[in-house]
C-alpha cells in the first residue's frame, strides 16, 4: 500500500510549491456564504458581521525552515508568531488571534519548549495578539510549528493582491535582504565551527543587524497604521516572505498587469551590501530572491506620490505597467531584465 | 547551541500531553475584546458581531497519528477534515472554513497530494466546509497535517465543558471503542502481513464497521442537528477522541463536579466486542481509553430523561454527581472504580 506503487507517480518537485498549491486547490468549490475570499492570497476573507474575518496558516519545519543549531528557540517562537502577522498587515487588518500546534520528538525538553513558547507569548504581546488554542502532540523527528492567525479589517480597508492598476507606483517598507544574508552568514559560522575542533566562537561583529532581520524579524503592523494615519489606502499589498521578484509576480499575475522597477531603488542596508560583497553575492539579487524579510510590498496611485515619497522606512521602487510590457527590472546601466519567481525552493 | 545543554532538562513525558499543555498555556494573557474563551475547550470562542466564532486546531503526524502502511491516502484526508468538525460539533456549532497546512517529504508523488486532497474535499462537501488557505511545505521525513477550523454558533447555542451540573444526565452518541479496536486489527494484520515471505492478504472480513470506525469516522454533524431539531440543549459537550473517561473526567474537572456512569449501559458495537475478545482485551477498557471515537459526550437536565432516552443512537450511561463522589464507574457486579485518564500517550 505504499502510495509509489498506486499508478502514476510524478514527483512533487517537478511542479514547484506554487504548482503543486494550483493543482491541489484548483476544485475547490465555495459553499458558505461567509467566505468572501478563499485561497489566492496572504489569508482568507470571511464575513461574520460588521468586520471582516482574515485567517492565514504557517507550516515550520525543523531542517527545512529552521536549524536550531543557531536559532534559539525564543527567538523561533517570536518569528513564528511574527510572520503569522505579517499576513494580517499584507491584508491591511489587525491580527487578534492564533492557535498553535506544535509537534515535537522526545529530544525537546520541557524548558525548551518554555523557551520556545516564552518567545511567542512576547511576540503576542508586542502585537497585541491572544493564544487562543492549538494542538501539542509528538513527532518521531523534530519540531514542527504549524499556526494560524485570524485577523480583522473593515471591508473597505482590505487590501488584496488583485487590485493594482496601470501607472501606479511600487513602494516597499523597510530594506530588502538582509535576512537572507543574515542566514549566509549563520550558515558559514555553522560551517567554520563544525569543521573546528577547538571551541572557536563564531564573529557576528558589525552584523547585529542582518542577524536580528534573520532571527527577530517583526511584521510591519508600524507600516499599516503609518498609511492608515496617513489615509493612504494601498491600491494592492503582500508581504515580502520570498523575495521581492515572486512577490511583485503575485501581485501582477493576480491583478493582470505588468511592472517595471529600478534596482537603483532598491532599498538595501549598508550591512547587507557588506555581507553580499564578503561572500561575493549579488545584494541586489538577494533582495529580489531571498527570503523572510516580511517587508510589505504594496501599489498606490501615482497621484500619491509626494505624500508616499515624504514618508519615512517606505520606498517607491517603480510602477505597475500594462500587462503585455512584461514584469521587468531596470537596472543601475540602463538594461532591462525580466523578473522570476525564485521563491522558496522549498522541495 | 543544542537545547539539552542550556541548563535544566525535564523530559516531556514527565508531565505528559495535559501537564505540558497547562504548563506552556499558564502566563496566557487575553488581549482583545473579541476573545471570549481561549484555551481550554474544544475550540475558542470568539466575538466578531451577531455569530461567535469558533476556532479549534489539530495536529496529525505521520507515525504517531497514522500509518500509511495501511491507511489509504484518501481516507487519511476525509479523517483529518472529520476530525476537526468533530471539535466545532462539540462546542454545539456549524463549520463553515477549514485552512489545511501540509509538510511533505519527496518520497510522496503528487499523485498521493491529489488522494490526500480528495479525501479532504470530499469531507468539505459531506460537511458544507470551505477549504479557505493553509500552507504547503517540505519536510525531512514524513507527512504532516496541521488543520485549523472555523464554525459559528448562537451565543446562547454554544456548549462548554465547564457547565454540567449535579444530578444532569450523561449521554453518548453512537458507540465507543470501535476505532480503538479497528485499529488493532490494522496492527494485526500488519504484523502478519510483515512476517510472510507469500502475499498473504489481510481478512477483514465480519469486522468492516470497526475499519471504517478507524479509517474514516464521521463528526457527528447529525447528532448536533437532532438535538437541535428536538429543543434539547447539552448543558456540557465534549467530543470523544482521546477515550470516555478522559473526556469526562476534561467535563467533570471543568465543570468541578464528580460522575457516575454505569459499564453496562456503555454502548459498544458487536464488531468491537468480538474482536476485543479475539484479542484478548476488554471491551469495556476500549470504550473508556481507547481513541478516535469522535462521538458526542455530553450531559442533559434529568427532566429530559424521556425525551433523550427515546432518541435514535444516543445513550443516557449515567448521571453527574458531587464533586466529592469522585468520577467512578459501576461495573455490572455493583463494584466502582475510579475513571482515569488514559488518554492519547502521545510522548
Amino acid at each position: 500500500m505504499d502510495n509509489k506503487n498506486t499508478g502514476n507517480y510524478t514527483e512533487i518537485s517537478t511542479l514547484g510549491e506554487f504548482g503543486l498549491i494550483k493543482l491541489l486547490t484548483k476544485n475547490l468549490k465555495i459553499l458558505n456564504n461567509s467566505t468572501l475570499k478563499g485561497v489566492g492570497d496572504d489569508a482568507a476573507v470571511l464575513d461574520y458581521g460588521s468586520k471582516r474575518i482574515l485567517v492565514s496558516s504557517d507550516m515550520l519545519m525543523q531542517g527545512i525552515h529552521f536549524d536550531l543549531t543557531y536559532t534559539p528557540l525564543k527567538h523561533l517562537g517570536y518569528k513564528a508568531v511574527a510572520s503569522n502577522v505579517s499576513d494580517i498587515c499584507a491584508m491591511n487588518g489587525k491580527a487578534r488571534q492564533i492557535t498553535v500546534s506544535l509537534a515535537v520528538s522526545n529530544q525537546f525538553s520541557v524548558e525548551g519548549l518554555e523557551e520556545l513558547y516564552s518567545g511567542m507569548r512576547l511576540a503576542c504581546e508586542h502585537y497585541g495578539v491572544d493564544l487562543v488554542g492549538g494542538d501539542t502532540t509528538s513527532s518521531r523527528s523534530g519540531l514542527c510549528i504549524a499556526i494560524t492567525v485570524i485577523g480583522d479589517a473593515d471591508d473597505a480597508d482590505i487590501t488584496y493582491r488583485s487590485t493594482a492598476k496601470e501607472n501606479e507606483l511600487i513602494c516597499v517598507s523597510g530594506n530588502l535582504g538582509a535576512a537572507y544574508l543574515g542566514l549566509q552568514l549563520l550558515e558559514r559560522e555553522k560551517k567554520i565551527f563544525e569543521g573546528q575542533t577547538e571551541d572557536v566562537q563564531p564573529d557576528f561583529a558589525g552584523y547585529e543587524y542582518i542577524l536580528e532581520r534573520q532571527l527577530k524579524p517583526e511584521a510591519r503592523v508600524d507600516i499599516v497604521q503609518l498609511l492608515k494615519d496617513k489615509n493612504i489606502k494601498p491600491t494592492a499589498m503582500i508581504d515580502i516572505s520570498d523575495g521581492l521578484s515572486s512577490e511583485l509576480l503575485h501581485i501582477c499575475t493576480a491583478s493582470d498587469v505588468g511592472c517595471n522597477i529600478y534596482e537603483e531603488k532598491i532599498p538595501i542596508d549598508y550591512q547587507a551590501y557588506k555581507m553580499a560583497e564578503e561572500m561575493n553575492l549579488n545584494a541586489v539579487t538577494c533582495a529580489l530572491s531571498g527570503g523572510e524579510d516580511y517587508e510589505l510590498l504594496f501599489t498606490v496611485p501615482l497621484e500619491k506620490y509626494e505624500e508616499i515619497a515624504a514618508l519615512k522606512d517606505i520606498t517607491v521602487i517603480g510602477h505597475i505597467s500594462k500587462k503585455s510590457e512584461g514584469c521587468v527590472m531596470t537596472t543601475r546601466n540602463g538594461n532591462t531584465f525580466e523578473l522570476k519567481a525564485q521563491g522558496w525552493v522549498s522541495f
